[in-house]
């Protein structure tokens, strides 16, 4: 099967009836929440680093040993799943273990992933790389003690980063639903090394990290009444290009990969 | 005074040292606060108008019969809280009478504003617009379920609002401090036609207007690698620049004269 039909085609479409998952529709989630991402990175980017927020302790209560980002951050996935975040299957929690049950009445998902491969979360990894590589490439460096908004801001780049990476579920079910005798054997050989390589095309994946780049100096310029010449990028699109090309692209594929593993279990 | 000079002066200042309050500053900010409202608005049109999330009491818990998005935005204002949110004089909770204290150490704010007109509050009515009047201007109608995306989505947008519109604190603090004899008399007078016809620039209202439309033109299109002709934004531009002319500017403006007639206490 072309990946490139997945994101790239317009018309293709393998929608399964029932289960409402067609190549169309996820190429378009796809394009759509790149938007999200680069707004969402063009936001943190108001604030510098920050890095005591989400280092080291700084709480006055003596129980709370976590960090503020991840006390906010625990604290807000059980306040969502109260309200059903989680009943979604295309959001991932990064601390809950135990979803708390909605308090609401909630919308029922159609069951488009594959049980034994829908629990694959990859956000301990996510978490890490974000603070660890990510963040230092595109916020200045420094301290402005605004915490609170920085912590509000790292959530809603985390989620995104997420939801975008956890995507590669839906992206694996729809390949493998295409052409299951491409992937049963490597599946059946637990072969991480070969299902990478089926799930990879060059072609697309220079495509998508040209697109964000263009994102990125699009929604990211200087907008003035009277146009002016100069540039000045709120977040630098080449690593907008590079964060997709060094770690959402292949953490994606990580999880279909992961997905795909477990598909015939 | 010059209002042109608050938001488009490109070198004026009046930093009062101690205080940390420029014209410069509050310019910068209101111009960058414009891409965040944009962004969320932008972001919240992803979704249809879904108003059971905020209308009614979908509640499961006969205790508790606030709207999901009430629940929600109620519940994350606590939390916000916690971590010393609004110890920032620039965010102004909607449902808090009482701020619980914050867990953490707290960055310390020096006092700009004027206490005894600190705590003007005008987020009951913003609440109000923005679901009467804003949401159905720039979402589809409908109901796609997806209540827990949708009320994050529209305390994004309500925090973005609010803080514009709340920032008129900011404004009139520096026009007062600027020309304190311009405003005493209908201070004292308490006459808000009179504060409200100080504080009215329509030339540079008409600027903000056009400029918040371009943003939306520019946020909100399509990026393609390859540039077609067509436009499609994601949120009307014009409907924007009706949001700014009609209720943000005025809603700002409300507040800065809220603010002035308590200057003098």
């Amino acid at each position: 099967m072309d990946m490139s039909k997945v994101v790239e085609s317009d018309s293709s479409s393998v929608g399964s009836g029932v289960l409402q998952l067609s190549l169309d529709s996820i190429r378009e989630s796809l394009i759509r929440q790149e938007d999200t991402i680069v707004f969402s990175l063009i936001e943190r980017a108001k604030f510098p680093l920050n890095s005591p927020a989400f280092e080291e302790s700084h709480s006055l209560d003596s129980e709370n040993s976590s960090s503020l980002t991840e006390f906010f951050i625990r604290e807000i996935e059980i306040l969502q799943a109260k309200v059903g975040r989680y009943e979604n299957p295309e959001e991932n929690p990064f601390f809950l273990d135990n979803i708390p049950h909605s308090v609401f009445p909630t919308r029922k998902y159609p069951p488009v992933l594959y049980t034994k491969a829908l629990s694959v979360n990859i956000n301990k990894r996510i978490w890490d790389v974000y603070f660890k590589e990510l963040l230092p490439l595109f916020v200045k460096p420094g301290d402005d003690g605004n915490y609170p908004l920085t912590a509000a801001s790292d959530f809603a780049c985390l989620q995104a980063l997420s939801r975008r990476i956890h995507y590669g579920k839906f992206v694996a079910e729809v390949k493998y639903r295409d052409a299951p005798q491409d992937y049963e054997p490597a599946i059946r050989a637990q072969d991480k090394e070969a299902l990478m390589k089926l799930l990879t095309f060059e072609k697309v994946e220079e495509m998508v990290k040209k697109r964000v780049q263009k994102k990125a100096e699009t929604f990211g310029q200087e907008v003035k009444c009277i146009t002016g010449d100069e540039k000045n990028y709120k977040v630098d699109p080449l690593v907008v290009s590079r964060i997709y090309g060094e770690w959402l692209i292949p953490l994606t594929k990580l999880v279909e990969v992961e997905y795909l593993l477990r598909r015939l279990d």
